[in-house]
């Protein structure tokens, strides 16, 4: 992903000096949290998104900058809120903050963050949409993981239970990063619906794609353990798949109803995921995803950023790790 | 306090509706939380003082509503992420929802409520302000919860960090909401900051009270256990006092520096802040922030909600629970 992302290289540099210096504060333990969280990386894949949202209308970096910086922001709350809940120790491979500072900590650093990301949002006063549409994707994303939680060890779960939670999850704060980019820039709705639903796509696929290499990756490229769904208790849709079409379904409900398992359950699990074709048949999801989101492009100007766009669906799609 | 709202009950109970109508979601969990917290009562303060807000401006109760309903959202998130944080079971007198559904759920409950407030917030667009102060408020509300449990046990603490931390846990919110109300209405500066700063002090004295009952009232009125900021290892004024004054110091900070600590611990620590004056010196802190709080309104309009806000604030100053 990370070539895709070349020519916007500067304005990238532009979103890491500014979530660096946003982050120092007067309270040392803020800080260290917050420069923690920094440096565990990630693919800043929601900045560089809004920056190419923009790059369809009249582009200036100030004007996106604030926005790109907030939504970062608001992806990194979710991940310390989301080690609340789960009890990961690492995350991309090193440790998370619950880990390191505990729960009571890692609440209100998320709160913090996601609290500093209005501050930069209400910089929007001209553009309302923004505030609004934030708004609304984290009431829905925090409805999303609510319901992750409510419906873990659920082995009752439908697709749909799936798709639902995974676009609260995932995709919607990816649709917002791509239309909101447009609209800080002032883009019209005919430019930033169309970029609103190809976000919503590729944040399906890449929530899928995720899902999946959580039962195919291995540990080091996944910088996580494999698995991790499955011991959470976290249905994806593989396992949604083999639960119906497995041969050995019934030893599978068993499975993953267990709400400790041991790794040789993990494993036995995870093989007849794999065996029944329910990787193949998830994949073939991911695709469609794909080239639904590549269709919504079809009707806008030919920008280059256009030309990126169109590879990063078809970089999500075939990513392995 | 409740017989000075009498003046607004419509309006209150027009907030109460909202709020009631506004925690209805398609989540039945989402739902049961957020009822639960409703009926674990509260005193719908920060909605009561929006409205008095309003009322010294062209007051309309639909401008104010949604405002009001935000704001209780607000106070109920931080209600549950200190939960989280200090593990807490009861709270009024009944289960918190941590202690019911557990620390995941707590913690994105709390941003839910959080987030749907912004949704209300978002409304306001014609009024920026009302947006800049409450993410001002937010972000240092956390800075606060933060602040407090970096420094729980930490003897060394003075006046001035314990002033500061007040103020971001409780002052802050409370005179965002006598200003807001007035800014909802359209009122100008020389109306809404006089208001901001009453709202401060009586916030102050708000939050010191609350720490001062918690030393000597008893456990039936207070609806929580005595003592539980010595518990958590909270350092309050009348403890920052005693450890400087008390004759028994040595044994005080022995006592307060221990992170468990049984019954006659508490008790004998609460005995020594009692006997020092230090229970006194405090009363006389907030009767000087009383003071202060009702100086603010001398230059407003004479208009029935002024004499409310007088009233209110010697309240504050003398309550028992």
């Amino acid at each position: 992903m990370l070539e895709l992302f070349d020519g916007i290289r500067d304005e990238l540099q532009a979103v890491e000096e500014e979530l660096r210096s946003f982050v120092q504060c007067s309270d040392p333990l803020i800080t260290e949290t917050s420069v923690h969280l920094l440096n565990a990386g990630g693919k800043r894949l929601r900045p560089a998104l809004s920056i190419f949202g923009g790059k369809f209308y009249n582009f200036h970096l100030e004007k996106v900058l604030p926005l790109a910086v907030a939504l970062e922001l608001i992806h990194m709350a979710t991940l310390v809120h989301d080690d609340v809940v789960d009890s990961s120790l690492t995350r991309r491979g090193i440790p998370t903050v619950k880990a390191k500072w505990g729960n009571s900590i890692s609440t209100h650093v998320g709160t913090y963050l996601f609290a500093r990301s209005l501050v930069l949002i209400s910089r929007y006063e001209d553009q309302p949409l923004i505030s609004r549409v934030l708004s609304n994707t984290s009431v829905k994303m925090c409805e999303g993981e609510i319901q992750q939680i409510a419906g873990a060890f659920d082995l009752g779960q439908s697709f749909k239970d799936y798709f639902y939670r995974i676009k609260r999850k995932t995709a919607l704060l990816i649709a917002a990063s791509v239309q909101l980019g447009a609209v800080a820039c002032g883009a019209p709705a005919g430019i930033h619906q169309p970029l609103r639903r190809y976000g919503h796509f590729i944040g399906m696929a890449f929530q899928l794609t995720d899902d999946i290499l959580d039962m195919v990756a291995d540990q080091q490229q996944l910088g996580k353990p494999v698995g991790s769904d499955l011991r959470e208790g976290i249905i994806t849709m593989p396992v949604i798949y083999a639960l119906a079409e497995s041969n050995r379904r019934d030893r599978l409900r068993e499975l993953v109803g267990k709400t400790v398992k041991d790794e040789g359950e993990i494993k036995e699990a995870i093989d007849i995921v794999r065996e029944c074709g329910a990787i193949e048949y998830s994949f073939k999801v991911v695709r469609r995803y794909v080239l639904k989101a590549k269709e919504q492009l079809a009707g806008l100007p030919g920008v280059p950023a256009r030309a990126v766009l169109l590879q990063a669906a078809d970089f999500i799609g075939a990513r392995k790790f």
